[in-house]
């Protein structure tokens, strides 16, 4: 039985339109999936609002929403992993399975990667969905819908913690205060960090990073992050300034600021990991003082393995992710949703669409 | 000044002797610690009752004690970090700093290692104790005296749970719920294990575990732990029994048949962490079974570099470690404390000798 | 256009029969290789006499054979890897690539393996195969057809490497001088090892370990194994005898006095990697020694990710495959060839079948 | 008993004078070492004629020579490492033993280390030096004076190598082909490297390269290096060039455009180590594609725990240091080894000081 499932479209620069389309009964180790919350990704907007992600450039119609949260409508043969009725998350990656990347874990860099929402991949601000069985996963009654929907932002945060190398005791400095340096935080805290310093020029987020797990906040208009990130430091490992710095410091916020402060806040021997990334590919950056202290750099790029544990935090109450949603929107009103994460940046942290 | 420190001796079969001891003013990188809390650990009653622990044999008048909490009292030349008046806790053993385990971060290993109460080192049963500042480690106020000796052992459970490779989501079984069983309970907890299955024959000691974190308890009394760990990891991770497991199993009972059941319990890829040891060296086990599915077995002697994570996770309240004494003597009545705590292993969990 | 197949098949105890298998054109995705070399495996040679090995049982006809070299002969929709004429290597062992062990780089262990020449999969004694393209690797004119097919046990070898974690400068003692023993050697040595001793009963075993890289050579028969290790590696890092050790020792033998010699060789902090295992699932060890000293055992089945670097290494000249082909029998002869290699063990290393 | 001990010092620029100074008897723990050769290193050069390095300027007289070998004269007491007469090889940095850095193994970040030859510390051009017993190591007859005095690059180069994970069946490429570059080639062959590109400006480098392990080489006037590399890869690894690179990259030149290249010369999920670092603090980078790639940025400092494999590969006639060595200066002309090293940087490679 093939289901007409009506889709919201970005079908030109913030213009998002109806349409219906054909979603078939699911083929062998397939699941249909009927979507009950987006959560609005900063990608989502970007692509909403500029058309492109570097490289990835809106060419033609493409749905948005890869923060999926859903209910089993349907399996096709050979799945056992859900059932129909079953509350899901989806992650919304799935690799070829065979390159040299899957074959050794690190599927986040399999050259032929669908992921949701990424140009020409379309995603799931739509009714129905199919998606392999591997990468759908039952969440339990602890789980919210919303909260099954920012899985996907949690894991971003897990895999920013694991390139870290976060470990019990560490400091840690989040620069941005963002979704995502909200769910960093959560991570980190949960691998046992426990000085964690969050970053933000604005209030209400670092309230919510507080909420999140942050130990120390600090917006950024009013202090000098570096210098309160160095003396905070300082203080508690019993060194020298000169010596003094986090663990393990990660850039959510994508500036250039932030970026030259992830790579100065580390202590010798630390990690800085850029989560986000900078507007501009070229980058001027101290780069020799940062290899001189032997400070590691890391990007991240999506994440591998790691909503198996993103289901197992939220289920068990270690993390709380819907304290994250600010503002909410019927589906009918997608939109209205996306016009207003465009705008209200500073003011909103999650947008969720409430698909059904 | 040299001060004289009134020390409790072990000096024959259950025979503890009153003396006093000459403790000189510090050297250089030196610190006299006024001793507040000496926590009883199950090595030091073994040492009472026993007179041996394997290869290490009471051959003469030995101090006990290992857990300390203290003081500072008197620094010696070039020490800057503690001052007298800090409240401290001492890492009991002190490498030689210079060998091939020294210098790769593996001091535990150290053949010169000096380590309190191990025949023929003397241990903290004393008013004063001289120790080398690099293993003197200030707490905060948000440290109790108690939990500052308590330190020692969530040092174990820490390196337990690093040398298990513990990782946020995972799922462990914790084989033995007496204080390092809790402690490494609490290690595993803050690494983010999320499944925590906690296995004993009494159940105030499985009370007392899952205050520290555990999620599941057994008494494996009236259960059959095996079964009824793979019956949990089946419905937890969508397995069929023959593949259900835990990730990482911890011996700290030191039986011969809960180490059978730590080589049993975890899932191929799993890893099983011997804390406590069988009472015989040689020991029959089903290493075929585990071998095939790539379990790797780890001991665990002591711990390296755990103590700034354990001062970190206790002062940030993420562990409890005051919840693990049951019982307190004064100072004065040490051999009562000693003789008690041979007598009710089975009713107390830790006894702490409250110094001053 | 399907082919056929001319086949051998064990039929029962010790009873190769000769059959014809259709062997269709490859699907999507699947090569279709025309053999020329099986190596007799020590596996092949077992389940050829005995009929199992553990929990494999050979409840039908059973093709043998998976040390494997062929031409490629047709290729499927979608392979892009090879192409026809191309000589070609297959790994043996064909993963689920959707379950938890396949999606973290740990295929070795997924619970779904198609693995030639384990009961019911059948090998490949065969002169065609389909195989999938992902597990056909290319190899160039400096690799032989005896030495393609030697990458099967070359990976067994750098699996136990890389779980033994060998590095530069390290000693490692291997228990066992066969095929796997000498492509342990090679693994090591490739690595970096620069103290290798082989142990076996069997001189030509031991000549043969020496060209493979060993530096030493043991004949059990003769020395006191463990004794001399100690002695050797005393000297070699200036240690007590009481210290001394191998930083990794590998048991290649499958039998109990090896198995407790590689976990009684390792220097403390070691590790034993067990890559045979026992005759009897239960065994007597000394594990408290082991644990105590931090030695890590670990087991080893089968290997995941090796086979690149195994044909990197035989096609860049760093290790000589072919020097372990100590008998060769056409294929026509193939029951000549399993009867000769069950009967002289102690006096042959490799038997290869050339197909054609 | 004190020695008188003829020493070359710095006393301005480009200026060498001679000088005597006083070696008394070793104390506990120290040695007495007869200096037999000085390598020439580029930083000592850069001290002979800028008078500094970043924030290592030179203040006062200061003796150069860090690449050291010679033959025990004395020992103070508690040595047991080494003899009179023996043939040594001297660690240049040592620690301060205590700090969180050394204790966890990475004590080249030790803030107190005294490293010879950085200023305010004296290096060792001189007859006698006095040294701790830890950082001094016995070298076999196998390993020539000048060898043992170049085990100093070669822990740089495996450090290196270990820094960027080399593993076996790694493609690397080397930027750089001086006596670092040379050393990182043997390291990165050492721990089974298979292709390896050296790259420099200079043909007599790149024939040293390949004499030290390098499969390839390219020389960057004549060829677009970048491109070269990738096409290798692809050809290599059956990748799309987009995708296609190297492994581990490893800038040893000290310039922004080896700098740039070794950031965009490896594969996604490779590794990028800077052992040189470029002129300029401020360097422009690519750092959004590196990122994107999850390419790692490490740099290098110095080394820990290198020099026990150094001897062990020099022993072992894995690697041939005495290769690099193309000039040699008796003690007497120590200036004129100098004046030559900064003169001829681009026809020398290794200058050699005979001390006695």
């Amino acid at each position: 039985m093939t289901l007409n499932s009506r889709t919201s479209v970005l079908t030109g620069p913030r213009r998002l339109d109806w349409t219906s389309r054909a979603v078939p009964q699911p083929g062998a180790r397939e699941v249909r999936v009927r979507v009950t919350r987006i959560g609005v990704c900063g990608s989502d907007v970007h692509y909403y609002s500029h058309g492109r992600i570097g490289p990835f450039v809106v060419n033609g119609p493409l749905v948005l929403g890869h923060e999926v949260s859903g209910v089993v409508d349907a399996v096709g043969a050979g799945v056992t992993r859900v059932n129909p009725g079953d509350r899901v998350a989806l992650e919304p990656g799935v690799p070829c399975r065979r390159c040299a990347y899957c074959r050794t874990g690190a599927y986040n860099l399999c050259p032929d990667m669908t992921f949701m929402a990424t140009p020409p991949v379309d995603g799931a601000l739509t009714e129905y969905v199919l998606w392999p069985d591997d990468f759908v996963y039952p969440v339990p009654g602890s789980v919210s819908d919303d909260a099954a929907a920012l899985l996907e932002p949690l894991a971003v945060g897990l895999w920013a913690a694991r390139r870290g190398d976060v470990r019990p005791g560490h400091s840690v400095a989040v620069l941005g205060a963002g979704p995502v340096g909200c769910t960093t935080v959560m991570a980190a805290r949960a691998v046992g960090a426990t000085t964690i310093i969050a970053v933000d020029l604005e209030d209400f987020r670092l309230d919510l990073a507080r909420q999140a797990g942050a130990t120390h906040t600090l917006n950024a208009r009013h202090a000098d992050a570096l210098a309160a990130i160095r003396e905070l430091c300082a203080a508690r490992d019993g060194l020298p300034l000169s010596h003094a710095g986090v663990d393990v410091a990660f850039e959510t916020a994508g500036s250039l600021p932030t970026t030259r402060l992830t790579l100065a806040a580390p202590k010798p021997g630390g990690v800085a990991v850029l989560v986000g990334l900078p507007p501009d590919p070229e980058v001027s950056l101290d780069i020799v003082s940062a290899a001189s202290r032997e400070v590691t750099l890391r990007g991240v790029f999506r994440y591998a393995n790691c909503y198996p544990a993103a289901v197992e935090l939220a289920a068990s109450g270690r993390v709380n992710l819907d304290a994250l949603v600010t503002h909410r929107f019927p589906f009918t009103q997608t939109p209205d949703a996306f016009a207003f994460a465009d705008r209200e940046k500073r003011t909103s942290m999650k947008v969720m669409i409430d698909v059904r």
